[in-house]
This record gives structure tokens, sequence and C-alpha cells, in this order.
């Protein structure tokens, strides 16, 4: 036998940039068009239908009277496109329209439209470049630090996926004030879990502020995204591959996750995360490492943004129960919860890992207590 | 407007081993308990309904004797397969089987189970360790080295994909014997072109030795494993995300990959290379670069191989010549070929440029030559 030795030992640099403000699609332009990715003239605009004419169209056309070729692709709004079937057709698309590895993806959108778009990117000729420009809270909150991208499957959400940075960000705060009210709402979960988890100071601007916030006050709007990214990437800095710490980026995403799903999506992301955030509270207190009043306290703030904090009647506890065991986290069959020990602090079982394991009866107690 | 600058500079270590030899399914099985890819015990197995009996079946096996979760996941034989839709079902039964991040993919088969087996693992929970066993002479060439995962679409072969890097890949000699003689013949076609586009006096040993080799003698083989590995490594070494050196590889491939797709897989990969490099050295001595003697001798090894060196009779030029145009070399929708210059080089259009322009009508009259 003989052996060979591939070395492949380098130094990679993905920094980025991100750029939080109010309308910011001319920027983005003016950055694609003087070299942030090279000599790209094609760009393959993508989002959803409801984005489409407020800032995807503008963008798209706008590329066409600079001389590049640019097309539109559309997915249709809502979690549960965000799926292999679309990013297939959308890829066809590209291919039919004559894109190849010279091009260049432009998500705009929310989360659904970044997840997906990231991952084509990173597939399409195994890998072209993108930027995100992000048109909702969620997305800002989410979707801007940590490369992750991903579709859902039938058997599970962000399963299928990628690693893959963006070259720069958008954070166009002014889109938010075309939200739905129920998708700010939804918005803010992920903005009290990063709360819950890193910073306590943070979760007390959030209590102070909450009327202000879900109003689009511009000064709250700025302080909401700079946090929402400077907690993020906190954490995702120090663990960019979800070894251990950024685990506790998953506070509230095991139930949430799950009761997203077994809802039919009937919940939207945020909405399935403040129940999955009020169900690690719990557990947490029934485990005996968060204090009751501290629980109190979360689920009184999600309360105050308007999110839910218990089981919706129509979701089968049995059903939810079982789903839960299709969670990343879960080792050996077993199921293990991000839990919080206080507001601000997340409780750590070992060297590097925030995984606490919870038996089948635990996690029905904690989501019998919230239905 | 605010900026948030996210610093993702860091070192990465992809570095692995290829293991060149007989019967090393123990020694892979070995590896895997003791730690290569960390302390994983599930183990998804995907082969091909060809390998499974013969090489798949008993590492699988082994696996669950060992204690360890273990699973067979089979496609169907054929590059025809090589196929997002064959990716999402194994995908989706991995799911279910209750794979999650802490697996390992094991990959046993040709070019297609390790290009699809790859790209699965790259995206399965975004990124889950791989190794490839390597049961043919075309996946010993092609598939060791590079890190080239993917599957093929309606419209373009290898366009949706990854680079991902094995952990450990095992080139098994002895299971080239259980080739039928066509599929060793075919994969002469990779071994060729190596030579030709790197190294003249490793041509010169193919032409002495072609008959020894195609009735696989041991240290025939052994050499022709070596060399294939040594040349890939030397080129993709110095440019691991192919932004130039790297296309040098693509050596036969711009007419190899159309008339294979346009002959609805008739041809195997390897035949429709050798009908490329033909192509190519038609090309190369038009275009005044490559002395017709020496294309002359290209030839005729592959003829010696027993290889094509023709466009078949029942694929239309036409429909051939418009599929050139969905090549990832294409820029500015004009064709780039690589040629050679000399038997063991490749010709430089300018630094870091292989990619030589080449009209419509010169391709069309290369593709007549050869029809």
């Amino acid at each position: 036998m003989e052996k060979f030795q591939v070395s492949l030992k380098k130094v990679v640099d993905d920094s980025y940039e991100i750029c939080i403000g109010e309308q910011l699609a001319d920027q983005m332009i003016n950055d694609l068009m003087s070299g942030l990715v090279g000599n790209v003239k094609k760009f393959a605009v993508i989002t959803d239908s409801t984005v489409k004419p407020l800032y995807a169209d503008p963008v798209w056309e706008c590329f066409r009277e600079l001389g590049c070729q640019s097309d539109l692709f559309v997915i249709p709004a809502g979690e549960e496109h965000k799926t292999r079937e679309e990013k297939a057709r959308i890829e066809d698309e590209m291919l039919e329209k004559g894109y190849r590895r010279d091009c260049c993806v432009v998500a705009i959108g929310g989360g659904v439209v970044t997840d997906l778009a990231g991952f084509l990117a990173g597939t399409f000729a195994r890998g072209v470049p993108f930027v995100n420009y992000a048109t909702t809270l969620l997305s800002a909150a989410d979707a801007s630090i940590g490369g992750k991208t991903a579709v859902d499957t039938p058997l599970a959400t962000n399963l299928i996926g990628l690693f893959y940075q963006p070259k720069k960000v958008y954070i166009d705060l002014d889109a938010w004030k075309t939200l739905p009210k129920r998708q700010v709402i939804s918005g803010m979960a992920e903005t009290i879990k990063h709360a819950c988890l890193a910073d306590r100071e943070f979760f007390c601007y959030l209590e102070e502020n909450m009327e202000k916030i879900l109003a689009l006050d511009p000064e709250c709007c700025h302080e909401i995204a700079k946090n929402n990214c400077r907690i993020k990437y906190e954490v995702v800095m120090q663990d960019e591959r979800e070894s251990g710490l950024r685990e506790v980026l998953n506070l509230g995403h095991t139930v949430g996750r799950a009761v997203e799903t077994v809802s039919d999506y009937q919940l939207m992301h945020g909405e399935a995360v403040a129940i999955g955030l009020a169900a690690a509270c719990v557990l947490s207190v029934q485990a005996g490492i968060l204090p009751a009043e501290e629980a109190k306290r979360v689920c009184l703030l999600l309360e105050k943004a308007g999110l839910p904090v218990t089981v919706p009647s129509y979701v089968d506890t049995d059903v939810l129960l079982k789903k839960l065991y299709t969670d990343k986290k879960v080792r050996d069959g077993r199921l293990r919860f991000v839990l919080p020990e206080q507001i601000g602090r997340i409780h750590q079982v070992a060297d590097n890992d925030f995984g606490f394991p919870v038996t089948e009866e635990q996690a029905k107690s904690a989501i019998l207590a919230i239905s």
C-alpha cells in the first residue's frame, strides 16, 4: 500500500461589511458596479413575490440600464417555499438564461430569500458571490451574520444547506415600515432571544422601549439592528462552525422549529421561536437552572411584543414531541436543549457544550405547561 | 448609515491522505473506528447498484457488527442518476433513518457515487465528514483530488455542486479487475488527458505499456494511480478554486461534456472525454498552436486504448455545437477551450488564463473534422 499526502492548509478571508441605514439600494448597486465582486456584469436578483415590486424591480431595472445582464427570479412568499424544489427551479431558470460561474447573486428580501439564495449561490457553478439586501427585521437579525444558508425538507427545517458568507449585507431599516404588523412582531422574537442569551442590559432596553420599537421609531430600529449584529457576531466569531458556543443561538429553536413545522407554517418563524423560548424557560425552571421570576420576565416581554408564549390549540402535542427528535442537536437519540440560567446568560453543561440533555418526560412536561 | 465589520479571516486545513493499494476496506473501517472523523458512530454508506454487492455490503455489515449505526443508500448505476433528485431522495432517507450532523458519509463506487455523495455530505446538516472509496479507474483519476463534487441537471453537467474535501481517499486497485472492459477503457481517457496536459514522459510510458495496462498488470495500475494523483495534485495545489491554472484539467471536457449529454449518456464519460480530447487537438492544430504530428500521436494513443476519437453518427452536430455554450468556461457568450501546445504542455493565453477564445465557426470546423 502506498500513501499520497494532499496538503491543503491555507488562509481564508471571508470578511465582509454590514451596512445599516435607510434606502440602501443605490449604495448596493454602486458597490457592485465598482468592484465589490470583481469584474462581474451579470446579476441574478432573487426575491419573493411580496418584495418584488417594492425593492427588487428597481434594482434589476437599474442593472439593465447600466448595461449589465440582470434577471429577476421570484420565490412565492412564505416559509413553505424555502425548498430544494424552488432552488432547483431557479437554478434551471438561471442556466436557461445563460448564467454561469461569472455571475453574482443578489438576494433581496427576508430570511426565506436570503437563506435560499445564499445556499443557491454557494452551489451554483460550485460557488458564486452573493450579497444580501435584508428587508425584514427577522432577516436583519438572523441572516446577516453567521453564513448559515439552507432550505427546508419535509422532514426537517434548515437541515440541507451550507455555511457560505455573503460579500456584503445591507440592512434597510426603511423597509421595516412596509412590513405587516404581524411580521414586525414576529421579527422581534430573534431580538428578544439575542438579549436573553447574551445581554441583560439590552433586554432591559427592550423592556423599556417596546412600544417605541413596535412603532418603528428610527433610533430604536438602529439600536436593534446594531445590537443584533453585535451579539450574533460575538457568538459566531468565537465558533464559526457551530461546534459549541454557537449552539446558544439555538435558544428557543428546538421547540420553535418543531412547532413551526407541525403548525404547517400557520405560525411565523418568530412566533414559533417565541413559543420555543417560553418552552426553554419553563424547562430551565423545572430543571432548577433558571429562577422562576426570570422566566416570567421573558414571557412578559414576549407578550408585550405581541408574541405567543403558548402552543396553539390546533397543534397536537404528541406530534410536536415526536418532531423534536428531528432537531439537529439530538445526540445519540437524546434531546438537547439550550437553556438560559439567567436573562443574558446561557447555562453551560460542560466545556464548550451548551446542549442540556432532556428526557422525553421533561420535554413533555414543559410542553404541556405551555399548552 | 452605519457600518459593521465582520472579520472572518482564518487558517483552514483540509489536508488528507490518499491510500493506493489492494483491498482497503478493512483499512478504511479501521481508520473510521479509530478517530479519523472524530467520535462519529453513524455511517451512511452511499454506493450504486453495481458496487453494492461487491464492496458496499461488507462495509455496511461490518459497521453494524462493530455496534455502529449504519445504513446503505443505493443510487441506480449510471451517470444519468447523478441528479438533484437522487441527492434529495437519499437526504430524505437519511433524515428518516435518524442521521443528523453527527454522522459520516462513506462513498463507495465510481465517479457518480463520489461526486454525488461528496456533494450530499457537503450540504447535509451544513456539512458532515466524508471518505471516498474509489472502485473505478475513472474515480481514482478524477474524484480523489480536487474536492470537486456535483450533480448534473437537464441543462448542464456538474454545474450544481461544491468544493468539498474528503477526510481520506482509498483507491482499491483490485476493484479495477471487477470492471467491465468498456469501463476500464473509459477510465483511461482521464489518464491520457493528464499525460497530455502535464507530463510527456508519462505519455511515453502509456504508449509503451498500453497493452499491459489494459490487462491490469498490478505494477502498471500502481503507476497509473500514483501519476494521476501526482499530476492532478500539482495542478490543483497551485489553484484550489479553479481561477486559472486549474482550468487546464478541463482539457477535452468542453466538447466532452457536451457530447456526453447530447449522446443521452450512450457515451461513457471517458469515451466522451476522448472525443473531446481529439476535438481539442484538432482545434489546436487548426489554430496553429499544436503540431499536427503531436495531435496524431494523441489520437493514436486514444485508439490504442480502445477509445473513440470521432463524434458518433447518431449525434447531431448542430445540437452538439449549441450545447457547447452551456460550458462553465463560456465567458461573455464566447467559447473558451483548453488547448495543448505540445504533448505535456497546455497553451497559455495570458497570465493565469488557459481558456483560448474560439469562434462558433472554428468549433464547428473542428467538430466536423472528427465527425
